[in-house]
Protein backbone atom coordinates (compact mmCIF):
# COMPACT_ATOMS: atom_id res chain seq x y z
CA UNK A 1 0.00 0.00 0.00
CA UNK A 2 2.35 2.51 -1.28
CA UNK A 3 2.89 4.80 -4.24
CA UNK A 4 -0.73 5.11 -4.65
CA UNK A 5 -1.53 7.12 -7.81
CA UNK A 6 -5.00 8.28 -9.38
CA UNK A 7 -5.58 4.75 -10.77
CA UNK A 8 -5.08 2.63 -8.00
CA UNK A 9 -5.63 4.60 -5.00
CA UNK A 10 -9.52 3.75 -4.80
CA UNK A 11 -8.57 -0.13 -5.03
CA UNK A 12 -6.11 0.48 -1.90
CA UNK A 13 -8.74 2.51 0.50
CA UNK A 14 -11.75 -0.57 -0.72
CA UNK A 15 -9.31 -2.88 1.06
CA UNK A 16 -9.23 -1.37 4.17
CA UNK A 17 -12.42 -1.51 4.60
CA UNK A 18 -12.04 -5.25 3.65
CA UNK A 19 -12.07 -6.31 7.65
CA UNK A 20 -15.09 -4.24 8.32
CA UNK A 21 -17.38 -6.53 10.41
CA UNK A 22 -20.57 -4.79 9.56
CA UNK A 23 -21.42 -6.10 5.97
CA UNK A 24 -23.96 -3.14 5.44
CA UNK A 25 -21.76 -0.60 6.64
CA UNK A 26 -18.83 -2.33 4.24
CA UNK A 27 -21.39 -2.13 1.22
CA UNK A 28 -21.98 1.74 2.01
CA UNK A 29 -18.26 2.26 2.40
CA UNK A 30 -16.96 0.96 -0.66
CA UNK A 31 -19.83 2.34 -2.98
CA UNK A 32 -18.92 5.85 -1.42
CA UNK A 33 -15.26 5.64 -1.80
CA UNK A 34 -15.91 3.90 -5.67
CA UNK A 35 -18.08 6.93 -6.55
CA UNK A 36 -16.56 9.70 -4.60
CA UNK A 37 -13.20 9.11 -6.37
CA UNK A 38 -14.88 8.46 -9.44
CA UNK A 39 -16.20 12.02 -9.22
CA UNK A 40 -12.76 13.57 -8.46
CA UNK A 41 -11.16 12.10 -10.82
CA UNK A 42 -13.58 13.58 -14.07
CA UNK A 43 -13.35 17.07 -12.62
CA UNK A 44 -9.95 17.25 -11.57
CA UNK A 45 -10.12 19.65 -8.31
CA UNK A 46 -7.53 22.14 -7.54
CA UNK A 47 -5.94 22.09 -4.44
CA UNK A 48 -7.48 25.53 -3.73
CA UNK A 49 -10.69 24.00 -5.03
CA UNK A 50 -10.43 20.70 -2.06
CA UNK A 51 -9.72 23.56 0.78
CA UNK A 52 -12.81 25.53 -0.37
CA UNK A 53 -15.01 21.92 -0.27
CA UNK A 54 -13.28 21.02 3.70
CA UNK A 55 -14.35 24.87 4.02
CA UNK A 56 -17.60 24.60 2.84
CA UNK A 57 -18.28 21.29 4.65
CA UNK A 58 -16.93 22.70 8.14
CA UNK A 59 -19.22 25.50 7.80
CA UNK A 60 -22.44 23.28 7.09
CA UNK A 61 -21.78 21.52 10.17
CA UNK A 62 -21.19 25.01 12.11
CA UNK A 63 -24.40 26.29 11.30
CA UNK A 64 -26.28 23.13 12.61
CA UNK A 65 -27.76 23.58 16.21
CA UNK A 66 -31.37 22.92 18.07
CA UNK A 67 -32.93 24.75 15.86
CA UNK A 68 -30.97 24.59 12.52
CA UNK A 69 -29.57 21.76 10.61
CA UNK A 70 -28.02 23.39 7.43
CA UNK A 71 -26.38 19.42 6.41
CA UNK A 72 -30.53 18.24 5.65
CA UNK A 73 -30.84 21.83 4.11
CA UNK A 74 -27.94 20.57 1.52
CA UNK A 75 -29.45 17.22 1.11
CA UNK A 76 -32.17 18.92 0.32
CA UNK A 77 -31.07 21.32 -2.27
CA UNK A 78 -28.89 18.03 -4.09
CA UNK A 79 -32.16 16.39 -4.36
CA UNK A 80 -30.68 13.43 -1.81
CA UNK A 81 -33.52 13.98 0.38
CA UNK A 82 -36.64 13.81 -2.03
CA UNK A 83 -34.17 10.66 -3.92
CA UNK A 84 -34.06 8.95 -0.29
CA UNK A 85 -37.88 9.64 -0.05
CA UNK A 86 -38.33 8.18 -3.67
CA UNK A 87 -36.02 4.93 -2.78
CA UNK A 88 -38.21 4.23 0.49
CA UNK A 89 -41.57 5.16 -0.55
CA UNK A 90 -42.08 3.24 -4.14
CA UNK A 91 -45.97 3.07 -4.13
CA UNK A 92 -48.12 3.18 -7.19
CA UNK A 93 -51.38 2.23 -5.27
CA UNK A 94 -53.57 5.54 -5.87
CA UNK A 95 -55.07 4.56 -2.15
CA UNK A 96 -51.97 5.59 -0.56
CA UNK A 97 -51.25 9.36 -0.61
CA UNK A 98 -47.47 10.18 -1.75
CA UNK A 99 -44.79 11.67 1.08
CA UNK A 100 -42.44 14.06 0.75
CA UNK A 101 -39.49 16.00 2.92
CA UNK A 102 -39.89 16.20 6.41
CA UNK A 103 -37.81 19.50 6.54
CA UNK A 104 -36.07 21.35 9.07
CA UNK A 105 -38.90 22.77 11.29
CA UNK A 106 -40.01 19.62 12.64
CA UNK A 107 -40.40 19.41 16.82
CA UNK A 108 -41.19 16.40 18.19
CA UNK A 109 -44.35 15.91 20.76
CA UNK A 110 -46.03 18.95 19.67
CA UNK A 111 -49.19 20.42 21.62
CA UNK A 112 -52.14 17.94 21.94
CA UNK A 113 -55.29 19.46 20.31
CA UNK A 114 -58.65 18.92 20.15
CA UNK A 115 -60.67 18.33 16.63
CA UNK A 116 -61.90 21.75 15.46
CA UNK A 117 -59.79 23.54 17.82
CA UNK A 118 -57.43 26.85 15.83
CA UNK A 119 -53.74 26.38 16.36
CA UNK A 120 -52.72 30.09 15.76
CA UNK A 121 -51.49 30.72 18.98
CA UNK A 122 -50.40 34.36 18.67
CA UNK A 123 -50.26 34.83 15.21
CA UNK A 124 -52.39 36.70 12.62
CA UNK A 125 -53.39 36.05 9.21
CA UNK A 126 -55.92 34.78 6.98
CA UNK A 127 -58.08 32.27 8.14
CA UNK A 128 -57.95 28.46 7.01
CA UNK A 129 -60.33 25.60 7.57
CA UNK A 130 -58.44 22.30 7.19
CA UNK A 131 -60.03 19.12 7.74
CA UNK A 132 -60.21 15.45 5.65
CA UNK A 133 -60.58 11.85 6.32
CA UNK A 134 -57.81 9.17 6.78
CA UNK A 135 -57.89 5.56 5.47
CA UNK A 136 -56.22 2.56 4.91
CA UNK A 137 -55.83 1.05 1.55
CA UNK A 138 -58.99 -0.44 1.04
CA UNK A 139 -60.73 2.54 1.49
CA UNK A 140 -62.02 2.18 5.15
CA UNK A 141 -61.68 4.93 7.60
CA UNK A 142 -58.95 5.04 10.23
CA UNK A 143 -59.79 6.30 14.20
CA UNK A 144 -57.24 7.31 16.46
CA UNK A 145 -54.91 8.06 14.07
CA UNK A 146 -51.90 10.57 15.44
CA UNK A 147 -52.24 13.70 12.82
CA UNK A 148 -48.88 16.12 13.73
CA UNK A 149 -49.41 19.46 11.66
CA UNK A 150 -46.86 22.01 11.17
CA UNK A 151 -46.41 25.23 9.10
CA UNK A 152 -45.09 28.55 8.21
CA UNK A 153 -47.35 31.81 9.02
CA UNK A 154 -48.52 33.99 6.86
CA UNK A 155 -45.05 35.74 6.29
CA UNK A 156 -43.28 32.83 5.80
CA UNK A 157 -41.95 32.22 8.93
CA UNK A 158 -41.95 28.87 12.05
CA UNK A 159 -42.51 29.52 15.38
CA UNK A 160 -38.98 27.93 16.18
CA UNK A 161 -37.39 31.19 14.10
CA UNK A 162 -39.33 33.59 15.81
CA UNK A 163 -39.03 34.74 19.53
CA UNK A 164 -42.18 32.90 20.60
CA UNK A 165 -42.34 31.91 24.50
CA UNK A 166 -44.30 28.77 23.29
CA UNK A 167 -45.25 26.58 19.93
CA UNK A 168 -47.81 28.03 17.52
CA UNK A 169 -49.19 26.49 14.52
CA UNK A 170 -47.83 23.37 15.19
CA UNK A 171 -49.98 20.48 16.92
CA UNK A 172 -51.23 16.96 17.59
CA UNK A 173 -54.20 16.05 16.50
CA UNK A 174 -56.15 12.42 16.64
CA UNK A 175 -58.81 11.27 13.91
CA UNK A 176 -62.03 10.84 15.43
CA UNK A 177 -64.30 7.53 14.54
CA UNK A 178 -64.71 8.38 11.11
CA UNK A 179 -61.21 9.09 10.93
CA UNK A 180 -61.62 12.83 10.36
CA UNK A 181 -59.15 15.71 11.56
CA UNK A 182 -59.99 19.11 11.36
CA UNK A 183 -58.60 22.18 12.81
CA UNK A 184 -58.30 26.51 11.91
CA UNK A 185 -55.23 27.78 11.06
CA UNK A 186 -53.81 30.57 9.10
CA UNK A 187 -52.74 30.13 5.30
CA UNK A 188 -49.04 29.68 4.98
CA UNK A 189 -46.80 31.73 2.61
CA UNK A 190 -44.44 30.39 0.38
CA UNK A 191 -40.97 31.23 1.86
CA UNK A 192 -37.41 30.94 1.43
CA UNK A 193 -35.17 28.14 2.85
CA UNK A 194 -32.83 29.80 5.43
CA UNK A 195 -30.64 31.59 3.23
CA UNK A 196 -27.73 32.93 5.95
CA UNK A 197 -25.55 30.10 5.67
CA UNK A 198 -23.31 28.06 3.27
CA UNK A 199 -26.29 26.36 1.73
CA UNK A 200 -28.06 29.55 0.96
CA UNK A 201 -24.66 31.17 -0.81
CA UNK A 202 -24.28 27.80 -2.87
CA UNK A 203 -28.06 28.80 -3.95
CA UNK A 204 -26.95 32.16 -4.36
CA UNK A 205 -23.78 32.00 -6.35
CA UNK A 206 -25.33 29.46 -8.81
CA UNK A 207 -28.62 31.42 -9.30
CA UNK A 208 -31.05 29.74 -7.99
CA UNK A 209 -33.77 30.96 -5.96
CA UNK A 210 -34.30 29.88 -2.05
CA UNK A 211 -38.24 29.58 -2.45
CA UNK A 212 -41.17 27.03 -1.45
CA UNK A 213 -44.62 26.95 -2.42
CA UNK A 214 -46.91 27.90 0.57
CA UNK A 215 -47.63 24.18 2.20
CA UNK A 216 -48.94 22.47 5.54
CA UNK A 217 -47.04 19.75 6.75
CA UNK A 218 -48.27 16.57 7.83
CA UNK A 219 -46.95 13.42 10.01
CA UNK A 220 -49.88 10.65 10.14
CA UNK A 221 -48.97 7.66 12.75
CA UNK A 222 -51.34 4.57 13.04
CA UNK A 223 -51.19 1.17 14.47
CA UNK A 224 -50.70 -1.22 11.80
CA UNK A 225 -49.92 1.45 9.25
CA UNK A 226 -46.68 2.93 7.52
CA UNK A 227 -45.75 6.15 9.20
CA UNK A 228 -46.51 9.33 6.44
CA UNK A 229 -44.65 11.87 6.30
CA UNK A 230 -46.28 14.70 3.92
CA UNK A 231 -47.10 18.17 2.58
CA UNK A 232 -50.17 19.60 1.22
CA UNK A 233 -49.66 22.71 -1.30
CA UNK A 234 -51.43 25.71 -2.64
CA UNK A 235 -53.12 25.10 -5.95
CA UNK A 236 -51.97 29.13 -6.84
CA UNK A 237 -48.75 29.08 -5.65
CA UNK A 238 -45.97 30.29 -8.19
CA UNK A 239 -43.12 28.30 -6.72
CA UNK A 240 -44.63 24.99 -7.50
CA UNK A 241 -42.39 24.01 -10.16
CA UNK A 242 -39.43 25.26 -8.90
CA UNK A 243 -39.94 24.29 -5.39
CA UNK A 244 -35.98 24.55 -3.43
CA UNK A 245 -36.38 21.03 -2.65
CA UNK A 246 -37.96 19.32 -5.33
CA UNK A 247 -40.76 18.07 -2.99
CA UNK A 248 -43.67 18.76 -5.23
CA UNK A 249 -46.52 16.02 -6.58
CA UNK A 250 -49.38 16.72 -8.33
CA UNK A 251 -51.22 14.13 -5.76
CA UNK A 252 -50.46 16.69 -2.61
CA UNK A 253 -51.67 19.98 -4.58
CA UNK A 254 -54.80 20.99 -3.48
CA UNK A 255 -56.92 24.18 -3.79
CA UNK A 256 -56.80 26.43 -0.70
CA UNK A 257 -60.25 27.73 -1.99
CA UNK A 258 -61.12 31.65 -0.89
CA UNK A 259 -64.34 31.39 1.19
CA UNK A 260 -66.80 34.38 1.56
CA UNK A 261 -68.27 35.96 4.65
CA UNK A 262 -71.07 33.55 6.34
CA UNK A 263 -71.03 30.06 7.95
CA UNK A 264 -68.18 27.67 8.13
CA UNK A 265 -67.89 23.85 7.47
CA UNK A 266 -68.06 23.59 11.04
CA UNK A 267 -70.98 26.14 11.83
CA UNK A 268 -68.50 29.11 12.56
CA UNK A 269 -69.99 32.23 11.52
CA UNK A 270 -67.29 34.07 9.52
CA UNK A 271 -67.25 37.59 9.58
CA UNK A 272 -64.35 38.08 6.71
CA UNK A 273 -63.20 35.24 3.79
CA UNK A 274 -61.11 32.41 4.56
CA UNK A 275 -60.04 29.60 3.11
CA UNK A 276 -61.41 26.01 3.31
CA UNK A 277 -58.83 22.54 2.09
CA UNK A 278 -60.46 19.41 2.29
CA UNK A 279 -57.48 16.80 1.97
CA UNK A 280 -57.84 13.10 2.90
CA UNK A 281 -54.98 10.70 3.07
CA UNK A 282 -54.93 7.31 2.73
CA UNK A 283 -51.99 5.35 4.94
CA UNK A 284 -50.12 2.07 3.46
CA UNK A 285 -50.37 -1.20 5.80
CA UNK A 286 -47.09 -2.02 7.49
CA UNK B 1 -40.75 20.28 -11.90
CA UNK B 2 -43.15 18.05 -10.23
CA UNK B 3 -43.53 14.24 -9.44
CA UNK B 4 -39.72 13.36 -9.33
CA UNK B 5 -38.85 9.89 -8.95
CA UNK B 6 -35.60 7.89 -8.61
CA UNK B 7 -35.51 8.11 -12.70
CA UNK B 8 -35.76 11.65 -13.27
CA UNK B 9 -34.80 13.67 -10.44
CA UNK B 10 -31.08 14.05 -10.83
CA UNK B 11 -31.84 15.53 -14.72
CA UNK B 12 -33.97 18.27 -12.62
CA UNK B 13 -31.41 19.17 -9.91
CA UNK B 14 -28.96 19.45 -12.82
CA UNK B 15 -31.54 21.62 -14.69
CA UNK B 16 -31.79 24.20 -11.54
CA UNK B 17 -27.99 24.39 -11.77
CA UNK B 18 -28.12 25.58 -15.46
CA UNK B 19 -28.34 29.11 -15.07
CA UNK B 20 -24.79 29.46 -12.96
CA UNK B 21 -22.73 31.74 -14.22
CA UNK B 22 -19.93 30.40 -12.98
CA UNK B 23 -18.77 27.38 -15.15
CA UNK B 24 -16.64 26.09 -13.39
CA UNK B 25 -18.92 25.61 -10.45
CA UNK B 26 -21.75 24.29 -12.34
CA UNK B 27 -19.51 21.54 -14.21
CA UNK B 28 -18.27 20.54 -10.11
CA UNK B 29 -21.81 20.72 -8.75
CA UNK B 30 -23.49 18.72 -12.11
CA UNK B 31 -20.83 15.98 -11.46
CA UNK B 32 -21.36 15.91 -7.62
CA UNK B 33 -24.73 15.47 -8.00
CA UNK B 34 -24.77 12.93 -10.65
CA UNK B 35 -22.25 10.70 -8.76
CA UNK B 36 -23.81 11.29 -5.22
CA UNK B 37 -27.20 10.53 -6.76
CA UNK B 38 -25.59 7.11 -8.72
CA UNK B 39 -24.11 6.52 -5.24
CA UNK B 40 -27.54 6.26 -3.42
CA UNK B 41 -29.53 4.91 -5.96
CA UNK B 42 -27.11 1.82 -5.72
CA UNK B 43 -27.08 1.68 -1.96
CA UNK B 44 -30.37 2.45 -1.14
CA UNK B 45 -30.24 4.12 1.96
CA UNK B 46 -32.91 3.55 4.83
CA UNK B 47 -34.20 6.50 5.84
CA UNK B 48 -32.43 5.96 9.22
CA UNK B 49 -29.23 5.50 7.40
CA UNK B 50 -29.83 8.87 5.58
CA UNK B 51 -30.24 10.32 9.12
CA UNK B 52 -26.89 8.73 10.32
CA UNK B 53 -25.35 10.22 7.83
CA UNK B 54 -26.70 13.59 8.49
CA UNK B 55 -25.45 13.46 11.56
CA UNK B 56 -22.38 11.59 11.03
CA UNK B 57 -21.53 14.91 8.94
CA UNK B 58 -22.97 17.47 11.54
CA UNK B 59 -20.81 16.34 14.16
CA UNK B 60 -17.29 16.21 11.80
CA UNK B 61 -18.15 19.74 11.50
CA UNK B 62 -18.77 20.46 14.53
CA UNK B 63 -15.61 18.62 15.62
CA UNK B 64 -13.28 21.42 14.00
CA UNK B 65 -11.85 24.03 15.66
CA UNK B 66 -8.51 26.65 14.95
CA UNK B 67 -6.44 23.21 16.16
CA UNK B 68 -8.36 20.26 14.60
CA UNK B 69 -9.96 19.86 11.34
CA UNK B 70 -11.94 17.04 11.12
CA UNK B 71 -12.98 16.95 7.67
CA UNK B 72 -9.32 17.22 6.27
CA UNK B 73 -9.04 13.67 8.39
CA UNK B 74 -12.59 12.70 7.05
CA UNK B 75 -10.52 13.38 2.90
CA UNK B 76 -7.42 11.65 4.63
CA UNK B 77 -8.54 8.40 5.70
CA UNK B 78 -11.12 7.99 2.49
CA UNK B 79 -7.80 8.48 0.05
CA UNK B 80 -9.45 11.97 -0.86
CA UNK B 81 -6.79 13.60 -0.14
CA UNK B 82 -3.95 11.50 -1.63
CA UNK B 83 -6.31 11.36 -4.79
CA UNK B 84 -6.30 15.24 -5.36
CA UNK B 85 -2.87 15.15 -4.55
CA UNK B 86 -1.86 12.82 -6.84
CA UNK B 87 -4.28 14.26 -9.34
CA UNK B 88 -2.51 17.78 -9.05
CA UNK B 89 0.98 16.74 -8.79
CA UNK B 90 1.64 13.64 -11.76
CA UNK B 91 5.70 13.71 -12.10
CA UNK B 92 7.64 10.68 -13.72
CA UNK B 93 10.78 13.00 -13.55
CA UNK B 94 13.40 11.14 -10.83
CA UNK B 95 14.97 14.64 -10.55
CA UNK B 96 11.42 16.08 -8.97
CA UNK B 97 10.68 14.98 -5.30
CA UNK B 98 7.23 13.39 -5.03
CA UNK B 99 4.73 15.48 -2.60
CA UNK B 100 2.25 13.67 -0.06
CA UNK B 101 -0.50 14.98 2.41
CA UNK B 102 -0.15 18.26 4.38
CA UNK B 103 -1.84 16.82 7.03
CA UNK B 104 -3.72 18.85 9.93
CA UNK B 105 -0.64 19.74 12.13
CA UNK B 106 0.60 22.70 9.89
CA UNK B 107 0.95 26.22 11.61
CA UNK B 108 1.41 29.17 9.04
CA UNK B 109 4.73 31.29 10.17
CA UNK B 110 6.29 29.06 12.18
CA UNK B 111 9.59 30.35 14.44
CA UNK B 112 12.55 31.27 11.97
CA UNK B 113 15.55 29.30 13.06
CA UNK B 114 19.51 29.04 11.41
CA UNK B 115 20.79 26.31 9.75
CA UNK B 116 21.96 23.72 12.32
CA UNK B 117 19.68 25.00 14.81
CA UNK B 118 18.12 22.40 17.04
CA UNK B 119 14.45 22.48 17.33
CA UNK B 120 13.74 20.27 20.35
CA UNK B 121 12.32 23.15 22.35
CA UNK B 122 10.75 22.01 25.43
CA UNK B 123 11.01 18.44 24.55
CA UNK B 124 12.87 15.14 25.07
CA UNK B 125 13.95 12.21 22.90
CA UNK B 126 16.65 10.47 20.83
CA UNK B 127 18.53 12.89 19.03
CA UNK B 128 18.20 13.45 15.22
CA UNK B 129 20.31 15.15 12.56
CA UNK B 130 18.69 15.91 9.50
CA UNK B 131 19.82 17.80 6.38
CA UNK B 132 19.98 17.71 3.33
CA UNK B 133 20.27 19.74 -0.24
CA UNK B 134 17.51 21.16 -2.29
CA UNK B 135 18.26 21.27 -6.22
CA UNK B 136 16.38 22.29 -9.46
CA UNK B 137 15.34 19.90 -11.77
CA UNK B 138 18.63 20.24 -13.86
CA UNK B 139 20.10 19.22 -10.47
CA UNK B 140 21.59 22.73 -9.65
CA UNK B 141 21.29 23.60 -5.63
CA UNK B 142 19.04 26.14 -5.02
CA UNK B 143 19.90 29.12 -2.61
CA UNK B 144 17.70 30.51 -0.40
CA UNK B 145 14.62 28.06 -0.47
CA UNK B 146 12.07 28.37 2.55
CA UNK B 147 11.99 24.88 4.01
CA UNK B 148 9.31 24.46 6.83
CA UNK B 149 9.40 21.77 9.34
CA UNK B 150 6.65 20.74 11.54
CA UNK B 151 7.38 16.43 13.30
CA UNK B 152 6.02 15.02 15.77
CA UNK B 153 7.73 14.49 19.31
CA UNK B 154 8.91 10.69 20.45
CA UNK B 155 5.47 9.99 21.83
CA UNK B 156 3.71 10.75 18.84
CA UNK B 157 2.53 14.24 20.13
CA UNK B 158 2.66 17.68 18.17
CA UNK B 159 3.40 20.91 20.11
CA UNK B 160 -0.07 21.80 18.93
CA UNK B 161 -1.77 18.74 20.91
CA UNK B 162 0.46 19.46 24.27
CA UNK B 163 -0.28 22.17 26.60
CA UNK B 164 3.05 24.37 25.43
CA UNK B 165 3.68 27.89 25.86
CA UNK B 166 5.51 28.13 22.51
CA UNK B 167 6.26 26.17 19.35
CA UNK B 168 8.22 22.91 19.59
CA UNK B 169 9.67 20.48 17.02
CA UNK B 170 8.44 23.48 14.09
CA UNK B 171 11.04 25.85 12.55
CA UNK B 172 11.21 27.63 9.37
CA UNK B 173 15.11 26.98 7.75
CA UNK B 174 16.58 28.88 4.85
CA UNK B 175 18.53 27.00 2.27
CA UNK B 176 22.46 28.39 2.07
CA UNK B 177 24.31 29.23 -0.96
CA UNK B 178 25.36 25.24 -1.22
CA UNK B 179 21.69 24.75 -1.30
CA UNK B 180 21.66 22.52 2.02
CA UNK B 181 19.39 22.48 5.38
CA UNK B 182 20.34 20.88 8.19
CA UNK B 183 18.86 20.46 11.85
CA UNK B 184 18.89 18.97 15.08
CA UNK B 185 15.93 17.64 16.37
CA UNK B 186 14.35 14.49 18.59
CA UNK B 187 13.45 10.86 16.23
CA UNK B 188 9.81 11.46 15.74
CA UNK B 189 7.42 8.33 16.09
CA UNK B 190 4.65 6.68 14.77
CA UNK B 191 1.53 7.72 15.96
CA UNK B 192 -2.30 7.97 16.09
CA UNK B 193 -4.23 10.59 13.82
CA UNK B 194 -7.21 11.43 16.37
CA UNK B 195 -9.72 9.25 17.45
CA UNK B 196 -12.06 10.99 19.78
CA UNK B 197 -14.31 11.95 16.94
CA UNK B 198 -16.35 10.96 14.32
CA UNK B 199 -13.32 9.90 12.17
CA UNK B 200 -11.64 8.00 15.00
CA UNK B 201 -15.13 6.13 15.29
CA UNK B 202 -15.78 5.12 11.70
CA UNK B 203 -12.13 3.57 11.77
CA UNK B 204 -13.42 1.92 14.60
CA UNK B 205 -16.22 -0.02 13.45
CA UNK B 206 -14.83 -0.78 10.22
CA UNK B 207 -11.81 -2.45 11.92
CA UNK B 208 -9.19 -0.10 10.43
CA UNK B 209 -6.43 1.29 12.60
CA UNK B 210 -5.42 4.98 13.18
CA UNK B 211 -1.42 4.98 12.92
CA UNK B 212 0.67 6.72 10.46
CA UNK B 213 4.37 5.83 10.04
CA UNK B 214 6.66 8.19 11.63
CA UNK B 215 7.89 11.31 9.54
CA UNK B 216 9.08 14.68 8.92
CA UNK B 217 7.17 16.99 7.14
CA UNK B 218 8.87 19.48 4.64
CA UNK B 219 6.87 22.57 3.06
CA UNK B 220 9.32 23.93 0.37
CA UNK B 221 8.89 26.90 -0.98
CA UNK B 222 11.25 29.12 -3.83
CA UNK B 223 11.11 31.26 -6.55
CA UNK B 224 10.67 30.06 -10.00
CA UNK B 225 9.50 26.72 -8.30
CA UNK B 226 6.53 25.23 -7.69
CA UNK B 227 5.95 24.53 -3.85
CA UNK B 228 6.52 21.05 -2.29
CA UNK B 229 4.37 19.49 0.50
CA UNK B 230 6.16 16.19 1.67
CA UNK B 231 7.05 14.04 4.47
CA UNK B 232 9.81 11.70 4.91
CA UNK B 233 9.25 8.01 6.38
CA UNK B 234 11.55 6.41 8.55
CA UNK B 235 12.10 3.13 6.73
CA UNK B 236 11.86 0.82 9.55
CA UNK B 237 8.53 1.80 10.35
CA UNK B 238 5.61 -1.05 10.78
CA UNK B 239 2.89 0.82 9.49
CA UNK B 240 5.10 1.61 6.26
CA UNK B 241 2.40 -0.07 3.95
CA UNK B 242 -0.70 0.32 6.36
CA UNK B 243 -0.79 4.46 6.36
CA UNK B 244 -4.21 5.03 7.87
CA UNK B 245 -4.06 8.11 5.53
CA UNK B 246 -2.39 6.54 2.01
CA UNK B 247 0.20 8.97 2.28
CA UNK B 248 3.61 6.66 1.86
CA UNK B 249 5.39 6.77 -1.05
CA UNK B 250 8.64 4.02 -1.97
CA UNK B 251 10.75 7.61 -3.01
CA UNK B 252 10.08 9.35 0.51
CA UNK B 253 11.64 6.41 2.50
CA UNK B 254 14.67 6.60 4.12
CA UNK B 255 16.97 5.27 6.82
CA UNK B 256 17.11 7.08 9.92
CA UNK B 257 20.40 5.58 10.48
CA UNK B 258 21.37 4.97 14.31
CA UNK B 259 24.76 6.66 14.87
CA UNK B 260 27.21 5.63 17.59
CA UNK B 261 28.25 8.08 20.30
CA UNK B 262 30.84 10.17 18.48
CA UNK B 263 31.52 13.00 16.38
CA UNK B 264 28.34 14.12 14.56
CA UNK B 265 28.34 15.26 10.71
CA UNK B 266 27.99 19.00 11.86
CA UNK B 267 30.67 18.49 14.23
CA UNK B 268 28.98 18.13 17.44
CA UNK B 269 30.18 15.70 20.11
CA UNK B 270 27.67 13.21 20.98
CA UNK B 271 27.92 11.42 24.71
CA UNK B 272 25.17 9.66 23.70
CA UNK B 273 23.60 7.47 20.06
CA UNK B 274 21.75 9.29 17.96
CA UNK B 275 20.47 9.23 14.47
CA UNK B 276 20.95 10.49 10.92
CA UNK B 277 18.68 11.52 8.04
CA UNK B 278 20.55 12.78 4.78
CA UNK B 279 17.52 13.82 1.97
CA UNK B 280 17.78 15.76 -0.80
CA UNK B 281 14.97 17.55 -2.53
CA UNK B 282 14.35 18.32 -5.92
CA UNK B 283 11.74 20.99 -7.04
CA UNK B 284 9.73 21.59 -9.99
CA UNK B 285 10.10 24.88 -12.33
CA UNK B 286 7.32 26.71 -11.62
Amino acid sequence: MRNLNADNITAAVVEEFSGCQDERLKTILNSLVGHLHTFLREVEPTEQEWTQAIDFLTRTGQMCDDERQEFILLSDTLGVTMLVDAINHQSSDPMVSESTVLGPFYVADPPAAAKGESIDWNVEGEPLYAEGRVRDERGEPLANVVVDVWQSDSEGFYDVQKELDSASLRARFTTDDQGRYAFWTVTPAPYPIPTDGPVGKMLEVTGRHPYRPAHVHFMLMADGCESLVTQVFAEDDPYLDSDAVFGVKDSLVKDFRLMPPGQAPDGRSMQTSYRHLNYDFGLKAS
